[in-house]
């Protein structure tokens, strides 16, 4: 895409409003922008990046069998009074409103009540179990604090998916799967080195949940890690009793700050008992079906992506998330060698349908380079007065600044 | 994707509290599940076929410049006070909740406002325009009355561009242009013949809207068309003067029930003005963007093509949105040469990137060819004992009842 199209603008100085560095940057790099506390939009690269998050994401839930599907925001009342988690009592961060046509609704704050009333249309024998169903979309959480930029809003995008299965035995075999999905998922968008397995309170049903927590001085969790078994425990449930019981040793545990990055759970019959998702077994008699829900926010990734790699000069984006693989940058004016150099390259990886952003405007190099640094694509290419003498394109790796010569035949294998 | 596999199950009566043809049959064909009256969720089956029609649309707003976008649902009261659109009393389908921070908060309707907003920031100067923008994401309209399926809802997906031009003469340009890329749309998910270019009420700044009415039965609005040159006139501006001004007869002129497929607006200065969002024009003073609004709602789009394209036997897609092409329905049992042969053209089929829903259950045939029907993909493909003794599959078109033998190379071929 030619950057004199694209019609979000960077900005020098980041808004007075914002004080997580992740809004900060993507701010003013013109990804996104601030609606209300806790309410972004996604502007042309920001909505990319998204994108190509929920898209690993999407693999990953395809590759374990999960089916998608999107359920609505507007939620039934009495489906939730059915599970006890209307009452704002017992669930505080509704938002409510009313219908027109009488009765109050509320918006989907997550999402097992619904998929738990769906699946009672379609699961009825022990041979339609197990299932996998998730959903894309975003969630709205009546939050009091908003300051933690896109990783905490109001309102903001969720891949929820929710496991339903036999007996506690086959619910295991894939709450296990899915742990190693989401640590090939962090490892795909950058942060796998970083991310810890860690167990935190569990609910009911179940003595440990599993967060997925990567370590972020912007982190609002306090976690113990053990480096070598790449686990770690959450301070709400670091007792010496977990410890022992997970076989770890005090001693070896690293404290660190972290963002929670996902979460798996088992919700035993929590959902399925109340909501009367009931299945035949082989024997013949009804049994509750046993489930399990597993979330990652796409948003909030893209903001843990912000948190851990970008650097003073600005965003760093990998490869697998970045919106665009390469920012094309034209020394050139008005038509002369150089930009006609840079115009036959972008239409060379163009046509090769390699993600280029095209830097065509006629701006000082040195402005363009500070851009460059702040939009934060993987690969700089600059085309100068080199490269129309000797063929030899500068390509600047934005991660660790190296800088290569390379001929425009080794660009485009690439 | 293996029906085996496929959660959703199919059913024999249509629901008892749906009256719309579409959502009759998207519900009993497991597309859709209905939540509450006018709010849908959309199952496997049913994203799949959504998420064609967007990638049509998406395609085509793309051609003519379009950037996309994703902005929020929870809108700004104080934004829309300044356009005077958040008193009930002036937009009466507002769904209005509170923020546990403080504050009234309503959910999108439309978004000129906020995307206005977003536009102050980024556009300053002639240089700046024209900028087409858009996205697709889920409106909230308070409707008292929701009887028309999945194509009247209080939450439903909407694609709404919205056009920032220097001046009248080059938002026509665009508004011309945008025409045409939504006959495309409409002819590409095959409704295009019945669908018309329909004159309707303007508002402020325009004296006639251009609304796209597809002729159906089940239609809420009564337009007279012009076959020959394929344009309309809505209703609510049929009078002897609109007809002489759009150059039509009376006589020629046939009335017919329609549904509105989309939508065009110009909207001159009435959201630039009240919000500030003013350019430096080539002569240096400062002049409002001149605006229009352009939508289709894909939800509605996938109703009307279920109400305009299904028959007394089910769903029938065309292949631009069906959510597969072929539906290959196997004959065999237990693992018989019937069913090898049935397997081993699903591997090739899949193998070759062709999207195939493949009926692999041991049930009888006749229940396999009425839930076929029931399910509306655009081929059939039947492996009996034909195909084993003489390598002849059937191919049955849906949308024809058309029957043809084909070999394995020519369906591999297609």
């Amino acid at each position: 895409m030619r950057q004199s199209q694209l019609f979000t603008k960077t900005r020098r100085e980041a808004p007075a409003d914002e004080v997580s560095q992740n809004a900060q940057l993507l701010v003013r790099a013109g990804y996104v922008h601030k609606e209300m506390a806790g309410v972004y939009s996604y502007l042309p690269l920001g909505l990319r990046t998204l994108n190509n998050i929920v898209q690993v994401i999407r693999e990953e839930m395809n590759a374990i069998g999960g089916q998608e599907l999107v359920m609505s925001s507007l939620q039934d009342k009495e489906l939730w009074s059915r599970t006890d988690r209307w009452d704002d009592a017992k669930v505080d961060n509704w938002f409510k409103t009313e219908f027109k046509s009488g009765g109050e609704t509320g918006l989907g704050i997550t999402h097992e009540e619904p998929l738990t009333r769906i699946m009672t249309d379609h699961i009825s024998s022990y041979r339609d179990l197990p299932v996998y169903a998730y959903q894309f979309q975003n969630k709205f959480r009546n939050e009091l604090r908003a300051k933690s930029g896109i990783m905490r809003g109001k309102e903001f995008m969720m891949k929820d998916l929710y496991s339903f299965s036999r007996d506690d035995a086959q619910h295991k075999e894939f709450y296990d799967m899915a742990r190693e999905a989401y640590l090939k998922v962090f490892t795909r968008i950058g942060i796998g080195d970083r991310t810890y397995v860690t167990f935190a309170s569990g609910g009911i049903f179940s003595e440990f949940s599993e967060e997925f927590q990567t370590v972020s001085e912007a982190g609002e969790d306090i976690i113990y890690i053990d480096e070598e078994k790449r686990i770690a425990i959450n301070k709400e449930v670091y007792t010496d009793e977990t410890i022992a019981k997970l076989g770890l040793e005090k001693e070896k545990l690293i404290e660190k700050k972290a963002i929670e990055a996902g979460n798996t759970f088992s919700l035993g019959t929590r959902f399925s008992e109340p909501l009367g998702l009931l299945y035949t077994s082989e024997d013949g008699t009804k049994k509750p079906v046993v489930m399990g829900s597993y979330g990652i926010g796409p948003t909030r990734l893209m903001g843990i992506v912000v948190e851990t790699l970008a650097d003073e000069k600005g965003l760093v984006w990998p490869e697998s998330v970045a919106p665009f693989t390469y920012h094309l940058v034209s020394l050139g004016h008005d038509g002369d060698e150089v930009s006609k150099t840079a115009e036959q390259l972008y239409a060379a990886l163009t046509e090769k349908g390699i993600e280029v952003l095209y830097d065509d405007r006629d701006v000082r190099a040195g402005e363009k380079f500070a851009e460059s640094d702040l939009l934060g694509m993987p690969y700089r290419i600059v085309v100068g007065k080199d490269a129309v003498a000797n063929g030899a394109f500068e390509v600047v790796t934005r991660a660790t600044g190296e800088v290569a010569k390379k001929t425009r035949e080794e660009i485009l294998a690439a």
